[in-house]
Formats: structure tokens, sequence, C-alpha cells
């Protein structure tokens, strides 16, 4: 009966914040015309082992039936939502419309060692904007203004999203005569955890740079500031390449694109690299103040080939947002809602016989859109208040019952007062279930 | 590249169908206060295996790094969402409040051999209430009215729910003389494959029955009425039995609650046994006219014993829907939806140099709560409202432009008028996708 390290699951008033959580991400996305898709949750081994990374982490998947000598079933359970789509594009490029904007909001797992502690299934939500042959720029700047209006609205402490773009740190390296940068970048992409000085020796060793070279590299790196002055700094360390033009250009569309968002501090971070391979312009990473351990809690970028079928390319951009990794330690560190269960209001029952009074009333808050449930047994009706309280149902409804007429009491304050089912309503905020703050949490907006 | 069968994926537009589907099944869900849960997708395999009944249908999981020669991860996909929802309550039963009413809606997966053209991944929704030690039989009446308010509103041809009752079944067989009634209802819960003469032969031989007696059981399987007259039918056949009392008052008692939903007949069916050992009184089946042969689609029951831990024992009642099963097939034959995005307004672009006009635009619309996106270039406007009319969105904006005001056009009829982006509003029909019923689906309500 012990639970499975790894795999989160919440007791349903945290459950409730994860609903919160996920309808305000696809209100947010479904507002920006982003289509909403699934895809399977296995995918054959060989596009799963397509790219090298995490091959590891793989949960391979074997029929019981297959019995002990027969071989794997051939799939395995995908680890990102990135794999998929990329397979979903090409398998239905011919009924898709490009560019094609699409959110998809699923579980992903992987094969962890059980013993360190990580997740093994998790829910990120993923934003991609994907074309045929090319997707102009403008839509870097979309999925950074359509993710930062989604964080905005979340029950989290401040977020930072760090933008950075690979065409200024390679036109930078290049501009400083660096015949590879992209050695470059996998090391100063170290920075959160290596110390400047270690970088810069490996930036010697590593990639066979110059003291003077790599030094100019983290002076590149120390690059952060929350607006467009980002520029002027990189100009002042006079380097010069169309590349890096190309890229300040666009990181300056990115970041005055996606600022105002409440909530979500927008910075022009130049020791964002992000080390894999794909990425060729755009990159993006998020800090949850508090919870910096954590590391990136949404991150993404440009790639200018999602998928290739040999005749057509599909660059896209795109950012992930990991929802499981951002909600589990907020939920452990108290982060709850106001009730365990959708119910705005308890009917009480005053005995067995008028139960189908009972069912009235609350067919008739239903009717008009008011979750209600009947009482379970006919105890006292101060049995009945305590158990609307231990769900946190914050109203109960006392049926007519002779010469009384309904009466409806909120039992957070006492308050109660006649009640007509065909037209009560509960004040707009008690309708749903909401995010309860508690104390460890003021740190919140 | 070829898709994996059993493993359906939607295009964009049909995903809508199902959105719609699952948010309608939820807002039920919720109006009648059952709480939402998830469980993680795997379970240990001893979880699986307890009950024997499926377990060749198994996928079991291996860490692609533990090696060829290293055992598995004695972790498997759950088959479907009653033993994750059992070992769930009894894992939290201090944390829940009892009597627990829950929905559950997720994919669960089956090992099946894929030349079968089965699932091995679909969609369920699940409602239980479970309660500790002692579940009233109220709740098969509340979660037979709450499935068929759910199955009401879907856009699926005429359902019929057919509910029967273990008690009358063992307790007629009983009442008939007969000793091992639990060895004749997994024979005549056969019925729908099998011919009655040859049901009746396997009473006789393999469950000891007299000619008579069989005969008898099959007068009570040909027991179907759309009210309570099943009453008088069942009887009328002379069999009495304190048991079959029971039974059929609880029968009369589910009819009659769960009745009066649109698009959903209600039928007591005493053909209906369900031949899992679980069940312990209500069972339920449905079909869908037209698709018979998908077999039910939506079943369940009551069992006394969901989960036990030694000390307490969990009752509870519960039905099924399996809404992959109700619409692949469906969507095969053409259930649609009118858009293949969320957007209700694609916001045309005159030059790209006005881009941030027309983001103004749509950011004025989204506020409002309408989903608009901008168009991907600034085409001539003919091939914008292509771009549009590919997607099935149903307005197109043109930015004021000069003297020119703000446009909006019904592109479907052609109509087109000044407007205000601050006031603008569709039709509240056109806010969302909605069905596209073809042809084929005109046997529809």
């Amino acid at each position: 009966m012990s639970k499975l390290s790894g795999f989160p699951e919440f007791l349903p008033a945290e459950r409730n914040v994860e609903l919160i959580v996920l309808d305000h991400l696809r209100t947010v996305f479904d507002l920006h015309g982003f289509a909403s898709i699934e895809t399977r949750a296995v995918e054959t081994m060989d596009q799963l082992l397509r790219k090298g990374e995490i091959d590891k982490e793989v949960y391979v998947l074997r029929r019981l039936q297959a019995g002990e000598g027969d071989s794997d079933s051939g799939m395995g359970l995908h680890f990102d939502l990135t794999v998929p789509f990329a397979r979903y594009v090409l398998e239905n490029a011919g009924k898709l419309e490009f560019p094609f904007r699409r959110y998809q909001i699923q579980k992903v797992w992987r094969g962890e060692r059980p013993q360190q502690g990580r997740f093994r299934e998790f829910t990120q939500a993923d934003i991609d904007i994907v074309a045929k042959d090319e997707l102009p720029f403008h839509f870097d700047v979309e999925v950074a203004q359509v993710m930062a209006e989604a964080l905005s609205g979340l029950p989290v402490p401040q977020l930072t999203l760090q933008v950075s773009n690979r065409k200024v740190l390679e036109g930078f390296y290049l501009g400083l005569g660096i015949a590879e940068p992209t050695a470059v970048m996998p090391i100063v992409d170290k920075l959160d955890k290596v110390p400047a000085d270690k970088i810069a020796e490996q930036l010697q060793t590593d990639a066979g740079l110059t003291a003077e070279q790599a030094a100019t590299c983290l002076a590149l790196a120390d690059v952060r500031t929350t607006d467009e002055s980002f520029v002027e700094a990189v100009r002042a360390l006079g380097v010069t390449h169309p590349l890096l033009d190309e890229g300040l250009e666009e990181l300056r569309q990115v970041v005055i694109g996606a600022a105002g968002a409440k909530g979500v501090d927008i910075v022009a971070d130049l020791r964002i690299a992000r080390g894999l391979d794909y990425y060729t312009g755009t990159v993006f990473e998020t800090r949850m103040a508090g919870y910096e351990h954590l590391g990136s809690i949404c991150s993404g970028g440009r790639y200018d080939q999602l998928a290739s079928d040999g005749k057509n390319t599909y660059p896209g951009v795109g950012i992930s947002l990991g929802v499981s990794r951002l909600l589990v330690p907020l939920v452990a560190d108290g982060l709850t809602a106001d009730r365990s269960v959708p119910s705005t209001v308890l009917v009480a029952l005053v005995d067995e016989e008028s139960r189908a009074a009972s069912v009235d009333v609350a067919s008739a808050l239903r009717a008009r859109g008011i979750p209600a449930e009947v009482a379970a047994s006919a105890q006292k009706f101060g049995k009945q208040i305590r158990y609307a309280e231990r769900r946190g149902i914050p109203f109960v409804w006392f049926p007519a019952n002779g010469d009384e007429p309904h009466k409806v009491r909120d039992i957070r304050v006492g308050d109660q007062a006649d009640a007509d089912p065909a037209t009560w309503a509960p004040p707009a905020g008690d309708l749903k279930p909401r995010i309860l703050r508690t104390p460890s949490k003021e740190q919140n907006t």
C-alpha cells in the first residue's frame, strides 16, 4: 500500500487547484486560437530514440500475455510532447492547415530510477506553432506573449521568463573569431551549476578559446536586462557580426512583445543558451521565486526543423510548461483549494421520507448552474452542517418544512436567510472552488 | 509512419467534438457534486492482477536503461479506472470524506493483440460513490440519474440505459429452488450472443437445472419494460423470495428515478446480469441505436466491496462510460465540429507594418472572451478569407484603414458591417466550436 515514488497524486482539494490551473491555461490558449490536440501515450521505440539525449529514461511496454521469452512491443511511453507532436504533424500533414498552432496538455513518463525522487509521471502543457518550410519570426513573439499571459494568471509566486537567442550567441562567438561556436554553448549553458572561473577554464581546454575570448564570452553571459537596453550592453563589448545583429533585433522584439503580464518579469538573459542542438533562434527558460532549485519550469524556443519528411521541413517555435513540476512542490507547501468537492450548496435532509423534496431543490439549483448535492442521510442539522464544513461546501440549504420557508445559510459566517430555489444564487466567487492561500504562500503576488 | 492500430488519434476538428463531450460530462458531474480525481497511469502488477479476469491484457513497463536481462519494473498500465480508484480510496482513506463521490476521466490501456482491431488506448469517464462500511441504496438511484443526465446531452444517437438487479435474479433463482444461483448468471448473461435454446441446454448441463427451471429462467430474462410494470411481469411468473422482493423494489426505484432524460430510454431489462462477480445489486448496461455491435458503451453497478483493508470495507456504486468506444466510431462515420481551431474571429492584416494594429484588435476581442487570431501574413484579403474558411473560423475582421472604419464579415453568409473592437460580439452560438451533423448522423435526436 506504500505510494509509488515519482508518481504524484493529488487529494480532491489539491486536484481542484490543478483543475483551476489547467482551465486557466486552456482558456488563454483557446483565446489565442491554439487548437487542442492529444496524441497517444505511446510511440514506437525508433521515434523515441531518434534524438539521443534522454533515451535512457524511456518506459518500454511489453504485453503481459506475450510471455517472458517474447520481445517488447516495440513501443514506449512518450517522455515529452515534442516527439509525438512532430510525428503527428508528419502523419497528418495533408490534413492540417499550416501555420498550425496547437496546445497539448498531457502526462509524460520518464523511466527514472525510483530512488532519485524525480517525477516518473508528470503533466506538461505545450504550445507550438509550426509551419511548412517557412515560419515568420513574428510567431516567436506571439508564443512568448501567449505563454506570458498564461503564466500570469497562475496561483504561483513571481515568475521570471528569461529570453535569449542562439543567433546572438552564435553571431557573437563568430564575431569573436571562434571557429566552432556550437562547442561553446553547452559549456556556457552550465553557468547555473558551475562557477564562472571553471567555465572559463573549460572554454579554453575543451573549446579551444583564448583566455581573452573566454572572458568576453563570460561578459556576454553576464548581460541581463528587463528592457531593450541589453542591445547597448552587448554592443559595448565591441563584437560585430551580421548574425549577431539579426539575433539582437529578434531578441529585442520578443522582450518588448512579451512584457506587461502581471506576475511575470521578462528578462533578456544571455546566460540562457539551452544546450539542446535543435534550437536555432529564440530560447526560453523560466524561474519561480523561492523555487529556484526546481530549475526552469517553462522552457522552449525556435527550432528550424521540428520535423521533416525529406520533401518538406516543418520549422516551429514553442514553449513547454511543467505543470506538475510547478504544482507538486507548491501543493506540498500548502497550496490548496477551499473545498474538496465542486458543490456550492449542500441541501439538507429533514427526514428520509422527504428526500424527493431535497432532490428537487438541488435540481432547481443545478438547472441554473449551481453545483449542489443532497445530504447523505437525515442526521441532525448540526451534523449535516459539519458534513458540509468538512468538504468546504460554503452553503447549506434547509428545505421548506411545514410553515418554515426555504432557508440558506452561509456556514462560513453563519448568516441565514429565506431563499427561493428558483432564484437564489451564491456570490459569483463562491460558484466554483477557489485557491486557498496558506501562510507559507504569502510571498505570492 | 503508419498509424498504430488500436491507438486512435483525432484531427483538430474531431478533437473539438471530444472536448465538447468531455466538457459536458464534467459540467454534469460537477453540478452533482462529484469530485474530480486523477490517478497515476500505472499500478503495481499485484494490484492489477488481483481480479483474474483480464490479467492477460496488461501492458507491463520496463525501464529501457534497466537492460535486457533485467526484470520488469513491477508496474503496468491500468486497464480500467476501478482498480486504481479502489487503491486510491484505501491509500487515502484517512484523508477522504465518506460517502465519497468522484468522477475520473482518463485514458486506460489494454495490451490486446494488434491484429484484433480493438482499442489498446481509450478514454473512460467513471462516476462512483463509495462509503465506509455502509452505502444507502438511494445512491444507486443517484448514480443512474447523474449518468442518464450526462448521456442525455451527448451528440450521439438514441441511447438505451438497461437496468437490472442481481438481487432480482438471485432471489428469483433461489425462489425457483436453484441451489447455486451464481452458476446461472454467467450463462444467462450470454443471451446476447448465444441463442435461447442453447442457453436452456447449458442451464441444464452446466448449472444442473431442470428443463422447467431453465424455461422459467429464460422467461425472466425476457422481461423488459420501460416503466415499473416489470414488477407485475415478474410476479406473474409465480416465483417468490424475500431477496426477489427487495430486488424488485430497488429496480423499481432506479427505473423511475432515472427516467425523463431526453435521448436516453430507461429500460428494466432482466436479461442484463453482468457476469462479473463483484456486482451485488443494481447493474447497468447501455446500447446506442445503430451501433448495437459495439456492445454496452456505459456499464456498471453496485458492488458491496469495492475495496477492503481488513478492518473496513468500502461498498460502492458506479458507472463507466466508454468515451472512445462511443466517439471513435461516430467520428469515423462523419461526426465532427464546425472548425478545427477555437478561434471565432480571424483579424486580417492590411500589411505587415500594421501587424500591431491587428494584434490590438485581437487583444480587445480576447479581453471580452472572444477567441481571435491574427492572420499569418498580409496576403490579399481574398486569401486571408480563404485562410479562415479552411479552418472554419466564422468571422473575419478588417481593421480600420485610413478613412475606412473597422468591419467584420460573417464569411459563411457574406454579411459585413462596421464594428467596434471594444463592443462587438458574435452570436453566443458562434463563440465556441460546435458539433457539425453530417447526413449520416441525422438519425440523432
